[in-house]
């Protein structure tokens, strides 16, 4: 084990830039290489790119071959993409090179729900490399699954689950306001969501996989339901604009049925400006069970924030896991990384 | 794999028989033993012990060495004492005859805390024997560290942890009215703090530890303050009564050092009837960090169903892990056990 973990940030959108920026806070670790292929940040300084005032050394390349063959890292972090079929050919060559993963492609949090067959190849080239494969993130990989399981850790037994997560997406670009219909009409709204176009929140059947997964139920049938937020009120953002009567957001819901009951109902109405009809954002959890749990975290844990902390303080939960394609649910209990990270990753088994 | 998980339990008191009765409504595992050192108990079916309509086919035993030896479980459920001195005699007998050992006892969610040389003989005696050895409960175990840490995974970093437990005492009996000063003056109070007759909460030091290790966070110094809460008003229970002036219960609090900056403060007012003063029960985590995060569970998980379901919630996690002595934060992810156990511990990564 050498004295840092090197880490490989893949991506340097808003997300892989928050990720590399929580890198440079945490001792004992290193970021030994940067990609993206954007040509606008390639050839430049990882420092540059983003925003800060000294320079890292790390020069953004986007030639990932030439990065991970050097093989100066331990660990890739992937921000490029939601979806499986777009991130397998990157994990692939990360792992081929001997790369443990660590992506925030919401697809991966389980991606055996979409992609069976690809999981198993993926589970079998990690093996076969000796490396550690995992999908996280905020959400699908936090609030509405993992944090979801741990709180059924004190249920001697489970009923039902309703969890709702009301966040605000005011502070988001032009493709999150398009896929989730902000400023639509409730007509383009309906056509939008008929042709594709919006799609409300990518990964409820991952949440539902995992939260089933772990406690060993087994689900038969996972409705979702996706419908304009229609405002009262006139709604302004950086990238978008609401009247009243169209949709500020969209209010998406599933719902996963065990033996004819819906047990797993999970609820995420995203919307910009939601202070403006008095809606308090936050993260809540109801489980009926033995005993019945109400948890409520006001305001909810910040998606692009808690999105990258998440994935960073799996490092060490990666790197000492047996290898192979894992979820949220398989590793050790996550936490924040506030001491040196390549001594939890060589330490003993309390601080891994 | 056997076809079912056979489970011992170790202590049929009011713990020890609420896990037994959560074990009896899972699949996949069987009560193959029962020890209890109380002669009103022993000889008797285990059924009748539980106060149950029917017999389990399991008789009550005092003698340890006689079910033990049978071989015939694969893990012991140890609920006999808060106290690792206590608890120790036990467990070594467990694992030497091949049992894995779950325990309630308060001082072994983390024993290094007062016992490091028995912890590391322990963790030795474990890994000879090819055992897990795992202390956990609601508290400590889960809500004041397990539950903190897991919350902390969507932090890039922590400035500090600030977390209450205001729970409801009114359901115990004698022993926890007198250890929490329940119905004493102030004077008696006092007194009974300085000869160790009140103690408060057991567990304080163990939950610091937990969240530290799991945190990397380097601990100098430990504060510990108890103090009665002294009601306004008249307080009466099953077994205490309390008139104004008089302490209804211990507010006891703990405060962790890094660097000289108290990082961590846990805070748990224990008392009877606090609804009679307007006081609501929950369980609170405030974290301080990028980003806050503000968790609120109203009211409390329960004491009793919560130790009884994270025990038995937590065998899957000890039967799957490699063999030692650990901690709540080594293990995979707490939750529920809604399906099968047997096929939870033989199954792929995800389930268990």
């Amino acid at each position: 084990m050498t004295d840092k973990i090197g880490v490989v940030v893949w991506g340097l959108g808003a997300m892989g830039s928050g990720i590399a920026k929580v890198l440079l806070e945490k001792e004992g670790v290193e970021i030994t290489g940067a990609i993206d292929s954007n040509p606008a940040k390639t050839g430049l300084d990882l420092g540059q790119v983003l925003g800060l005032e000294r320079e890292l050394g790390v020069s953004v390349t986007g030639d990932p071959a030439s990065v991970l063959k050097e093989g100066t890292g331990n660990v890739v972090l992937l921000a490029t993409s939601s979806f499986v079929d777009e991130v397998w050919p990157q994990i692939r060559e990360s792992v081929t090179n001997g790369y443990n993963v660590i992506t925030i492609a919401e697809q991966m949090a389980q991606p055996g729900v979409s992609h069976p067959d690809l999981a198993r190849e993926m589970d079998a080239l990690a093996r076969k490399y000796g490396v550690t494969v995992l999908g996280t993130g905020i959400n699908p990989g936090f609030v509405l699954d993992t944090l979801i399981i741990a709180l059924t850790g004190a249920c001697a037994g489970v009923k039902k689950i309703r969890a709702t997560r009301v966040n605000d997406l005011s502070a988001f670009g032009p493709t999150v306001m398009r896929t989730q219909g902000v400023g639509s009409t409730p007509r383009e709204f309906a056509e939008g969501l008929a042709q594709g176009s919006i799609v409300g929140h990518i990964g409820f059947e991952r949440s539902i996989a995992l939260i089933a997964g772990a406690l060993g139920w087994n689900v038969t049938k996972v409705e979702q339901e996706r419908e304009p937020i229609i405002s009262k009120v006139y709604r302004k953002t950086a990238y978008a604009e609401v009247q009243p009567g169209m949709a500020a957001g969209c209010r998406h819901i599933a719902r996963a049925y065990v033996d004819g009951l819906p047990v797993i109902e999970l609820i995420h109405p995203q919307q910009v400006k939601p202070e403006l009809e008095g809606v308090e954002t936050g993260d809540y959890i109801e489980i009926t069970g033995t005993p019945d749990i109400n948890m409520a975290i006001r305001p909810e844990i910040p998606g692009g924030t808690g999105t990258a902390a998440v994935a960073v303080n799996m490092i060490p939960k990666v790197l000492r896991a047996a290898p192979g394609l894992v979820c949220m649910s398989d590793l050790s209990l996550p936490g924040a990384l506030m001491g040196n990270v390549a001594r939890m990753v060589a330490g003993g088994r309390s601080d891994g």
